[in-house]
C-alpha cells in the first residue's frame, strides 16, 4: 500500500484544531490540487471562496452551529457551484446560454465538478498532516452565506471545508459493509440481502458507539439516519436554488 | 512536494487503455479509498456498480460515444447518487422519510457523496499508476442505464469512471487561473476584472490548442463553452431525476 492509498483511507473528520493559520503557500498548494481534478467537458463549474475575515467567519461559524471547528480552523474554503462564469461566457461570446445554464444537467455539472474538486483539497491537506472537516451546515442559511460572500446570480455555495492542525484526533467511524455499497453489473435487487447487510452494519456500528461512550450511546445506524430523515432539514433549498437561476428546466 | 500531492498535480484524463484487466485486490482498494471519503452527516448516499459484464460495457460505452475509453478500461465503475438505502431505513424503522429522501437538499448531499467517494477513487487509482477518465457520457441516456444497471428507486447513475492501464498519455489541460477560481472573503464583483482573467486565460488555452495540433485548433476556452451551451444537453433530466424520486421538493 503506497503512501497516498494510506492517506485516503485513514481519513477521519477533525473538529478541533489548533488555532494556526495555514501559510499562503500551503493555501495555494491546495487551490491548485482542487484545479487539477476532473471537470465534466471542461467547463470548470465550480469557484472557492477562502473566508479569512474573523467577523465573516464567526458568523458562518454561527450559522453552521459548529463554531469551534469554523472558528479555529487554520483556514477555511467554501466551494460554490458556479455557472455565473458560463452566463458571463455568455456576453462575451454573444450565444443564448440561459437554458443550458439553468438546467437540471448544468446544475448536476456543478456540484460534482465542485464536490471533485474540494475532494483533492481535502486529500492533499491530509497528505500534509492537516485535519480536515466538510461543513455542510453552512447550507442551513444559504440566503445569509451567499450575502455574506456576495456570490452572484447562478453560483451557491455549497459547504465549508475546515482545514488545520489536529489538536483532537477522533477514531475512525466504520462504513457500510463493502458488497452493501459495491454492486457487480446490477443493484443488489434482494431485499433480504439487502436488509441483512444493514442488520449486520448495525452491529458493527452499536459496538462502535458502545465502546465510545463507555456504553451510555448505542443506537444502530439505521436508527440514527432514520431519526434524522424523520425530520426534514433545509426544506427552503429547491425555491433557493431556483432563484439563483439552477436546477430550475 | 510530497508524492499523493505530486499525484494530483500530474492528473490528466487518460482516454487510451491496454487491455489489460484490474484484478480483485486492485478493485478492492478502490472501493476501500471510496469509502473512506468524508459522507454528509454520516449518510453514505452513494452506491458504486462495478461493470464487467461486456455486454452492458458495450451498451454503456456505445450510449456515452466514448468507446474505446469505457471498453478497453481495466475497469469500469459506474457512481449513483442513492437514496434507496435511505427508503429502505424508512421502512425498517418505521419512520416517515419520504419528504426527506424527495429533497432538492438530499438530491444535492447525494450527488456530493457520491462525487467526494469517486475522486477518493481516481486519486487511488493514480497513485498506483493508472489511469482515469470520467465518462459523464452515461448522463445522455440514464433511463437505459439505470434499466442496464438495475437502479432502483431513489438511485440514479451519475458518472463512470474508467479506469485502467494508460496506453496513452496526454498533455495536462491548462485550468483557469488561480485568482479566477479562487476568492478571498467574497465572489469577485468587478466585471472588468473578472473578464480580463477569462480573456488572459483564453490566450493560455489558443496557444494550447494551437501547440496541439500543429495550428489547426486554435479557439479560445470561452469560446468553445460558450458553443457547447448554446446547444443545451440532456434536458430530459430534471424529469427523469423527478420520476426517480429525486429533487422533487
Amino acid at each position: 500500500m503506497n503512501k497516498t492509498i494510506e492517506t485516503i483511507l485513514n481519513h477521519r473528520s477533525v473538529r478541533e484544531f489548533e488555532q494556526r493559520s495555514l501559510t499562503k503557500e500551503q493555501i495555494d498548494i491546495l487551490v491548485s490540487s482542487a484545479q487539477a481534478a476532473s471537470t465534466s467537458s471542461y467547463v470548470q463549474a465550480y469557484s472557492i471562496i477562502g473566508v479569512t475575515d474573523d467577523e465573516k467567519k464567526a458568523e458562518l461559524a454561527k450559522l453552521a452551529i459548529n463554531s469551534n471547528t469554523v472558528i479555529n480552523s487554520g483556514h477555511f474554503f467554501v466551494f460554490c457551484g458556479d455557472l455565473h462564469r458560463h452566463e458571463i461566457i455568455g456576453e462575451m461570446e454573444e450565444k443564448e446560454v440561459t437554458t443550458a445554464i439553468e438546467s437540471t444537467e448544468m446544475f448536476m455539472v456543478a456540484l460534482i465538478d465542485a464536490a471533485l474538486a474540494a475532494q483533492n483539497t481535502a486529500i492533499a491537506a491530509e497528505s500534509m498532516g492537516l485535519g480536515i472537516c466538510y461543513i455542510g451546515g453552512i447550507r442551513n442559511d444559504l440566503e445569509k452565506v451567499s450575502q455574506l460572500l456576495e456570490t452572484p446570480s447562478h453560483c451557491i455555495p455549497l459547504f465549508g471545508l475546515a482545514i488545520g492542525y489536529p489538536s483532537v484526533i477522533n477514531d475512525r467511524k466504520p462504513r457500510l459493509p463493502k458488497e452493501h455499497i459495491y454492486h457487480e453489473n446490477r443493484y443488489e435487487s434482494d431485499k433480504t440481502i439487502y436488509k441483512k447487510q444493514l442488520e449486520e452494519y448495525n452491529a458493527t456500528t452499536t459496538e462502535y458507539y458502545h465502546e465510545r461512550t463507555n456504553g451510555e450511546r448505542q443506537d444502530s445506524w439505521t436508527e440514527q439516519i432514520g431519526k434524522a430523515l424523520e425530520n426534514p432539514k433545509r426544506m427552503y433549498m429547491q425555491d433557493f436554488v431556483k432563484a439563483q437561476g439552477l436546477n430550475k428546466k
